[in-house]
């Protein structure tokens, strides 16, 4: 049988060992291939093909239900559960997605583009079927980085304290988040990883014995059977954190190992309550170049099979804004002790490797824990030291009673940098940074600032350093910057709470925040082409807005248009629209933005394009909603 | 010495044991005393009197820092701390706080009011210690149920990883959360609980062996040497989880003895790297009825001393929101075997306890871990439960993610129950409801729904189980319902997204939202009584908003006032703006809500007043904003 056969799991049953490795090489090709066409996840899936095949094979996929924690390493469950014929279409507009859907598969029984949540979502299911009456295994298959994160561990908390509720947990174990997992945990995994599994433990004891006096020479029947003893006491030190909170544990077995896997998952099933399998596995597994460097092949852009290099775009870009970012938060670092960066496992993504490499007194990697890394935030603040929070904006969601509680009723200065704000392209809906503006600017003593390019940018890390009064924030986009000229020194800091003009024209005020201020410098170019002459505003703050220049110019001006990048439900615009109301100025204001709606992976030109964001778009909204007479006259 | 003449803490330097307990009883005479008379948390503050004690004799707290996990454990601290004089006041409006408060006093390191947090705080400080070359000791004191949450283990993970970082965490062990606690780590905590401390238990052991062949009989001195090996073999069992998660573990110690504690304390001090000292207290010590029910005092409203009964309210008032609530949850879920409620350790507080009196089956406390309850729910919906997750607006703030992520972005029917929805009172601001309006509504396919009185709470009940096609969420007030005659049965659930007309008037559009709706028609019959009429609308849904009868109604009146109780800045009121400039009604708004302040703690009455929200202050800023001719006549 070959790949392109298998449109439904359980086409596995009933096939050999060979015929399974069979399988996971053309996996491997077909995984490798693709992801080399198209970017995306590279290394999780590899690791996991045997670990998939093993675990299908013990379960009748009609009816049981795996839940993969973050769907990028869901690559090979893609590639049997009916997507092999699509799959080249991978993170492309309309095509496979990067991570799981509910709505793309039916074996796709729980969504995840954030980690750590597949344990509570397969015991909810599992309580489910219990309260039904139903029979069907749940299985959570979830990594060692995304165990340390909170919430996993809640899950087990919970799950641990149920002994009839059956739930097996794989443990994918490949000792690395995106980079080197961070903590406690990993470490216990890694001390794990190196014991032989539990069932064989009982022959390993042998060698511990020697070390007690008198045991490892014994040889009466009588010193036997103490032994016998002494090997219950000490057989649970493996898995024993987990045996503690209530887990079976079964492991550490070999991830590339059918044979092994399929007889330990068969076993497991048989378990009541709940299991834990520890599978170690390798990331990148059966591509040498990513065996190597896992860090480099978590994910990739387009690539050469063979050397392993990124395909060169067609014309040199712009720096990433990450870059800039981490580049002058460094050179601050260094001339400032106090500043001290950290990540929540994304030190390449947020650009903190950086500050690892040159400062690594002033770098913190708590792993996946957003929640605690804000709170640890604070406490450094409290102690009067610099913290800038580098997450994500779609991550930090996870840390927003943390923004609340600890920080800004607090009024402790931690500094927040949101890199992936607005819109992310071929990640899709599950990491959108769309929310941060509106759940930024509610909280009391937050400054929430965006820079308009990659210069401003790195005035707005000098001022977000420089402003010890309150917690402070700044959003800024995944992708490169516009090619202006960078600042190498004599940075000022803004001044908070002020906007700049950046055109003036009688016939329309446009305020644009963020990565719209560019595309509405570009509107009105193309306004002026028409004879409309708009007033452009950098707001760079949304809170504190500059009421003082928006106010007066939108009641001399009478038209106001709004663009941010961010849900158009209590963001950008709807700041604007209280501070005119606020200000009893009623004048029509055009709030263009990200509506109602989740937006899918894309290209991010083309979610500019679905959402209506693009310069030419945004100045056919304008003419329609406020030049209705001129819209013929353009046409 | 006297409890009052302490004032700073290093006073209890030198002190005897005999003297420490003198102050002991000092400090829960007082604690009794005040929070008889106040109201307040009770039996989190009588258990760790010793702990307090002992910990702090071995301190200098001009250096040394202690954070408190839920400031609710703390008010021995603050008797010693230099709040006797003024401890009367507590919770009471500019009176001393009852929780902790970087504001309120030197010797509070870090503020908080809700769990888990203390770790991570902590870690923060000492890593600033260390980066800037201070000395001084950083210690965390976190109860058990405070532990199941996600960011103290994560926090955990972190400091167990660092060796070299100084750190004591004392684990406040006293079996409970309000409620007792759920999950396998109190389990296994109690386990430990009932084992002998780990310095003793070289002697316990000599028990363990018994059941082992032949050594239990045995005299040899061989055999007494192999005994040995077999502890040490043995020894680690105790406090194994945090072991293996690299912390020195010393206990469980008795919570009440001093001198084992300010012993246990000085060599835990001496140890390099991350401490947990595990203290067994119990709730309520020193007050029979307390430590009886531990649930039932863990926080309480004026009581009589001797009798532990509460003191009479002067009359009788109607029913409180959350009582309704649960009443008309467990008369649904006898009806549908599909309902679940799903509490995150708050029982009592939710109502939650009642469904788990009459139908235990339907009901699940998860422990202090809300993003876990949350995504739960989500795998619960997934599987077609109607899972009602019933958490405080504040709480929720630590499920924003899991909101997200795995509910509304995968568009599963949970029904979020949002009690303690805007002004909580005597909490203060940690626990103040303000900001889910502005957080929820921004949230694709989320419904936010809020009731006007307790019997409009129960059709909304009926309306978010009756809801299947996307999230739903109620938000309602702590405190009483206004009295009105409840639905027992043929409940009708709402249209989604409708609000109704209360009353008709020329003069201004008043648009209330959820509590705010009685106080609009209240002050519609004030001004009524100036000349003035107004429509009022009880809105129901912030989204989806009923643009279809608010626009014309705003553009035919001309004036509009809208009112909530929760945060201005993105909130109901900024919804109505949005929906106004949408739809290019200019019309004045005048939002009336919660500013962006902190709101103190106070009687829920003196922050309405404070806040502007009182039924006479509405009036008087309708009458400034819209009819200030009018107001010269009125006055």
């Amino acid at each position: 049988m070959h790949l392109s056969e298998i449109t439904h799991p359980n086409q596995l049953h009933g096939l050999s060992i060979r015929q399974l490795q069979q399988i996971a090489r053309q996996i491997r090709d077909k995984h490798l291939q693709t992801v080399a066409a198209t970017g995306g996840h590279l290394g999780p899936g590899l690791g996991v093909v045997e670990l998939t095949l093993g675990l299908y094979q013990t379960l009748d996929l009609d009816r049981d239900k795996v839940i993969w924690d973050v769907g990028h390493q869901a690559y090979p469950h893609k590639l049997i559960t009916g997507r092999y014929s699509n799959f080249h279409t991978l993170r492309q507009k309309d095509g496979v997605a990067g991570y799981l859907k509910r709505c793309e598969n039916k074996f796709d029984h729980f969504g995840a583009g954030h980690a750590s949540t597949s344990i509570s979502a397969a015991l909810g299911m599992a309580l489910a079927r219990d309260l039904k009456g139903e029979k069907f295994k749940s299985v959570a298959v979830i990594g060692d980085g995304a165990l340390t994160g909170g919430m996993a561990l809640e899950a087990i908390n919970h799950a641990g304290h149920l002994p009839k509720t059956n739930l097996l947990v794989v443990l994918n174990d490949n000792e690395m988040s995106i980079s080197p997992n961070v903590g406690a945990i990993p470490r216990y995994l890694n001390k794990m990883r190196l014991s032989p599994p539990v069932q064989f433990l009982s022959d390993g004891i042998e060698e511990q014995l020697k070390h007690i006096p008198f045991v490892g020479e014994s040889i009466s029947p009588e010193l036997e059977r103490i032994k016998e003893g002494m090997k219950r006491l000490a057989v649970p030190k493996v898995g024993a954190v987990f045996e503690e909170l209530g887990f079976t544990y079964m492991g550490p077995m070999d991830g590339h190992n059918l044979e092994e896997l399929i007889a330990t998952f068969q076993q497991a099933h048989k378990i009541t309550g709940p299991v834990l399998v520890h599978v170690v596995t390798t990331k990148g597994k059966g591509y040498e170049l990513a065996e190597k460097d896992q860090v480099g092949y978590h994910a990739q852009n387009p690539f050469n099979l063979a050397t392993g290099k990124a395909i060169p775009s067609s014309k040199p870009k712009p720096p990433a804004y990450a870059k800039v970012f981490s580049h002058t938060l460094v050179k601050l670092a260094e001339q400032n002790p106090k500043i001290v960066g950290i990540t929540a496992a994304m030190a390449t993504g947020t650009g903190l490797d950086k500050l690892q490499a040159k400062l690594p007194n002033q770098y913190i990697d708590v792993g996946i824990a957003e929640q605690h890394a804000v709170t640890l935030a604070a406490g450094l603040a409290a102690e009067g030291m610099r913290p800038v929070a580098a997450i994500y904006s779609t991550f930090l969601q996870r840390a927003y009673d943390q923004i609340i509680h600890d920080v800004c009723i607090q009024n402790l200065p931690v500094f927040f940098c949101l890199d992936r704000s607005g819109i992310v392209g071929a990640d899709g809906p599950t990491h959108q940074g769309m929310y941060d503006i509106a759940y930024m600017r509610c909280i009391p003593n937050m400054v929430v600032m965006a820079p308009k390019d990659e210069a401003e940018l790195q005035r707005m890390v000098v001022t977000g350093i420089n402003h010890t009064t309150s917690p402070i924030s700044m959003r800024f986009p995944r992708g490169n910057g516009h090619g202006v000229p960078l600042m190498e020194e004599g940075w000022e800091p803004l001044e908070i709470g002020k906007g700049e003009i950046l055109r003036q024209g009688d016939d329309v005020l446009i305020l644009g925040y963020g990565t719209m201020v560019y595309p509405s410098m570009q509107a009105a170019e193309i306004l002026s082409e028409h004879g409309i002459e708009a007033t452009v505003i950098n707001a760079r703050f949304v809170k504190p807005l500059d009421t003082e220049l928006i106010v007066p110019l939108a009641k001399q001006i009478g038209r106001v248009v709004s663009l941010e990048e961010g849900c158009l439900m209590g963001g950008f615009g709807s700041a604007v629209a209280e501070a005119l109301m606020d200000a009893n100025v009623l004048v029509p204001v055009k709030r263009i933005g990200v509506p109602d709606i989740l937006v899918d992976h894309a290209t991010p030109d083309e979610s500019f394009a679905v959402l209506g964001l693009s310069s030419r778009q945004i100045v056919e909204t304008v003419l329609q909603a406020f030049f209705k007479k001129e819209l013929a006259v353009v046409k």
